[in-house]
């Protein structure tokens, strides 16, 4: 299989051009020519080698030399978690989590929730950005921020196991890597700073979500984020 | 057990006083008074509740109120990593690392390292903090910078397991994952941005060092010296 080191996003292969932030990274910033070959994902498993013939900082566009498909993951990891109040360690849970292999992400609200908006656009551009370097060209799913009970009571789907990660210590969990995975589709949640209060880890156990344990040393909510996504992906 | 929330650093408890920018930390920075609860920790396993004495910016002194003992991680983990070009990177590796459960780190330089010096003190401050976030007692031990050819040839312990993570995909890797862990002791090498050179790996081989696979997707150097250092906290 023939690929450049380079690659580039288009939401449609066949419109045979990069879009204008696209455009401008591969002419302005890389300052790639006519003739050069580079790589273009659509996000969505489609992905092809492709020659440029217009190198337009704009519009730049290309011809097809080679097409290719990239199988599904063949399983699914939803993580639902509360933004950070750095921005920076919340970022830094997008990037690690799309190259481990993440597929879908719900930033949740809860009640200790530090941070309550999100910059929407940034994150897929992170994600974007992280799924290109590790080479995986379906690119995971962003929703939009959530309220937890919202989350807990829209997310009851018969082929999903669901978990809820916490730190009352003196609540019954399972540790998350001593899991045995059934199911096509996985979701936990990842608390907050100050974790989940006993509130919302009731409504979600009662929702049919399992606590579960994420090791025995104490984690920042994106380490948490990181590690439940590593186990998810280890195990299944 | 009866702990505070805040937890600071003093190289020998019986000395019963913080060092000045932990001292600076608790007074200037949380405004903690005399007669306030703290825990202190040597970093080497003992630690204590103590009560504050005298809240001086450069000199805290305290009683103890109750010693405590954390026993030693059962397996070592010794992750020797090239250090990446940008200083957020490898700093974000060593606080996760060290939340995870890391117990030994070598900055490496190797052929392709863009980073050829490390700020040590920055360093360790980092791994500090880590610890002391994650309640971990035992700080992490961080080696100089070594020449990868030197790091090979001087580690050859016959109570240590060594591995090598490259990304050469035709040559033979076994996932580490699967790896039966038998050894009290496993040290794995993380390669910079453009990998190990084949020099490397074959010299690395030769001496030992197994060559192991981190999972399909391709990993930046921070992420697989996380990745790394949970797949050997789960496996061991």
């Amino acid at each position: 299989m023939k690929t450049s080191k380079h690659t580039f996003f288009c939401n449609n292969l066949n419109d045979l051009n990069l879009p204008p932030d696209e455009s401008h990274h591969a002419v302005g910033v890389l300052r790639l020519k006519s003739g050069n070959h580079i790589n273009v994902t659509d996000g969505k498993g489609n992905f092809a080698l492709v020659k440029i013939i217009e190198p337009s900082k704009k519009n730049l566009t290309f011809e097809i030399v080679e097409k290719f498909q990239q199988a599904k993951p063949t399983t699914n990891i939803h993580i639902a978690i509360a933004p950070t109040k750095s921005n920076d360690r919340i970022e830094f849970f997008l990037e690690k989590a799309t190259e481990i292999g993440i597929t879908e992400i719900t930033p949740i609200l809860s009640a200790n929730s530090e941070r309550k908006k999100i910059n929407t656009e940034r994150w897929e551009k992170i994600l974007i950005a992280a799924s290109k370097q590790s080479n995986n060209h379906h690119f995971p799913i962003l929703n939009e921020l959530t309220k937890l009970h919202d989350f807990i009571k829209e997310n009851n789907s018969e082929n999903t196991q669901y978990y809820i990660a916490h730190c009352e210590a003196d609540k019954p969990r399972t540790e998350l890597k001593d899991e045995q995975i059934t199911q096509k589709n996985n979701c936990i949640l990842i608390g907050p700073e100050g974790d989940f209060n006993l509130e919302e880890i009731n409504l979600a156990i009662t929702n049919k979500f399992k606590p579960v344990s994420l090791g025995k040393t104490r984690l920042r909510t994106e380490t948490a984020g990181i590690v439940a996504c590593h186990i998810l992906n280890l195990i299944s």
